[in-house]
């Protein structure tokens, strides 16, 4: 007998969404950006390349400066993530024991229970009302962590700041804000971590700035806590290109300021353009769209749709199995989904 | 009261090898390869770079495949890590219960410690000789994962051999064999992963392929095994560039036997100098060797040859604290290391 981990054996794994390695499909299933990084932030990678032989910088000391520009605090107060579901696999790690309790909206990032139930944490689900929203504020405590993500998937909109606030500060546990889809709404929770000092904010270059290839994420959030998320982070977690194009993409603010500006210009026109086609769709603060087709079934939409090469997400979930959850792409893209559409709606 | 877990709080954390991000020291204190990888390899990254905006294949396909045919085995026994540091973490937590045991030898790759502490792992720790080597099997009932690293730093011979069948044949639970420095040598374990079904391997790119700075590394072991460490594993755990250049680096085996098989000459030039020099040197079977100089404290001559901008490890380990670690470097840094301590020997 092996000694498998219950939790690890009792656990499916994570299922992350499908990804062709092939370019013939419109790909709006995973959130990427539609727009790719400024070429000119592969200016610099031949210099680097001279180096792949050597280990890189163990605490992506660049990085963390360059996103301390951006993010507005000290790099001390930020740790880089492999991506940042590297740091909400920390964040389990470093502060909920095996059967200790992680507390999160039951309709959310779907990583978030993964990743507590290998760890072998309870899980607590908190529900959301009929529009898949918070009633309230969060109240768990017996939960050493909290994840709440806001915009918050797979709806796309920000959850009720004053809930949120309450959650924070009545929490005795760590409340970690997932700000994955900041960048494409006009807020965020950056006050919070200054009013409460069990916070922690992540941040993702994956969506916003294009580099979801290269695995890049950061946790924002006081010393004390940087510091302990820190000796459980793999202390090699970024490699050499991943610090460098996420360094220099954030040289770039005004490109990404502008093509953030054209996914909300096209997400306005893509919930629009399926309410015309008889979508119930929520308006979102986020690079996606939760929507159902009101004169098909969504799974059957989602599998019309992937023979006509465009891929989007339908959840087997209960209770969004009939919506698809379709992510911004270009215009033309996004043209194309809607003539693929109209055409499903006319033959049936 | 923030809720840190216990055992994060009470380790300090790894602490990794200086890395310098200037390129004015002989860098000779973390075991990289003195060589850089072919160019070619980087001649399909043009192409990669098109798609930093997407996603990478989640489960690293290519370049598990790429491995298979080195490695000999199929690509569904291998697990693709975030270099192998990843991939003993990804062991630990797929095996070990915070509370349950891991073993491993008191003198050895010090990250063991560090993973099992911040699990919240016990540590049984075995003793080596005073020759630093293994004085018989590994037995160690209570452990469910051992970690063995044959070569094993920081001596950089090969554990007995028969020895270690003993310990994986005896062994209640895990056995990890971690190959980082296997292809400096001419031995392997793979006989070990057909006769126990408790035998994992680990390898790593970082030395022997010339990539420390682009983090690859791989578990190989049976079905069972590698099916449930992927659970743990992050799901995007390696970026395109990094699965990119592993891949490519493969390909070009001739080239790699060649300068393996030059580090290997260089070793056994400095074993031989250093010990015309007055050290004491262990023969090594890895890119480094173990040299205590019999003239000077190990800890001063690692300050006058950093003074020098030549850096060597040293350990404050109470057993090897008069030891020096020393990387195989290219012939002209070895010259230059032999000669610095030429003249701190004429000096004292």
């Amino acid at each position: 007998m092996l000694p498998i981990r219950e939790c690890v054996n009792q656990t499916p794994g994570y299922v992350p969404g499908e990804q062709p390695q092939t370019t013939d499909y419109i790909k709006l299933n995973t959130n990427e950006n539609p727009y790719p990084p400024p070429d000119k932030i592969f200016d610099t990678l031949q210099q680097e390349l001279t180096k792949v032989r050597l280990y890189p910088d163990p605490v992506s000391t660049q990085l963390r400066k360059a996103a301390s520009k951006v993010f507005g605090v000290s790099y001390n107060n930020i740790l880089a993530g492999n991506g940042s579901d590297d740091i909400l696999n920390i964040a389990v790690r470093t502060f909920v024991n095996p059967g200790e309790t992680v507390a999160f909206l039951d309709l959310t990032y779907s990583l978030y229970e993964t990743i507590a139930k290998v760890h072998g944490a309870l899980i607590k689900t908190i529900p959301t009302n009929e529009n898949f929203e918070l009633d309230g504020p969060l109240i768990c405590p017996e939960a050493k962590l909290v994840f709440l993500a806001s915009p918050n998937p797979p709806l796309g909109k920000h959850l009720n700041r004053e809930y949120l606030e309450e959650t924070c500060k009545q929490a005795t546990g760590i409340v970690l804000i997932d700000e994955a889809y900041i960048d494409f709404s006009d807020e965020n929770h950056w006050d919070f971590l200054e009013k409460y000092d069990n916070v922690i904010i992540s941040r993702t270059m994956s969506k916003s700035y294009s580099l979801a290839g290269m695995r890049v994420g950061f946790a924002i959030s006081s010393l004390g806590i940087i510091e302990q998320m820190d000796k459980v982070r793999d202390s090699y977690n970024l490699d050499r290109i991943a610090q460098t194009l996420g360094s220099n993409c954030f040289e770039f603010q005004d490109y990404f300021k502008q093509i953030w500006q054209q996914v909300r210009n096209t997400r306005t026109r893509l919930t629009n353009s399926l309410k015309n086609l008889d979508f119930l769709v929520f308006d979102s603060d986020a690079n996606f769209v939760l929507a159902s087709p009101q004169w098909i079934a969504a799974s059957e939409l989602y599998t019309k749709l992937k023979e006509q090469k465009v891929l989007v997400r339908h959840f087997k979930h209960p209770r969004i199995n009939n919506y698809v959850r379709i992510s911004i792409g270009t215009d033309p893209e996004i043209d194309r989904l809607l003539e693929v559409i109209n055409k499903l709606k006319n033959a049936t």
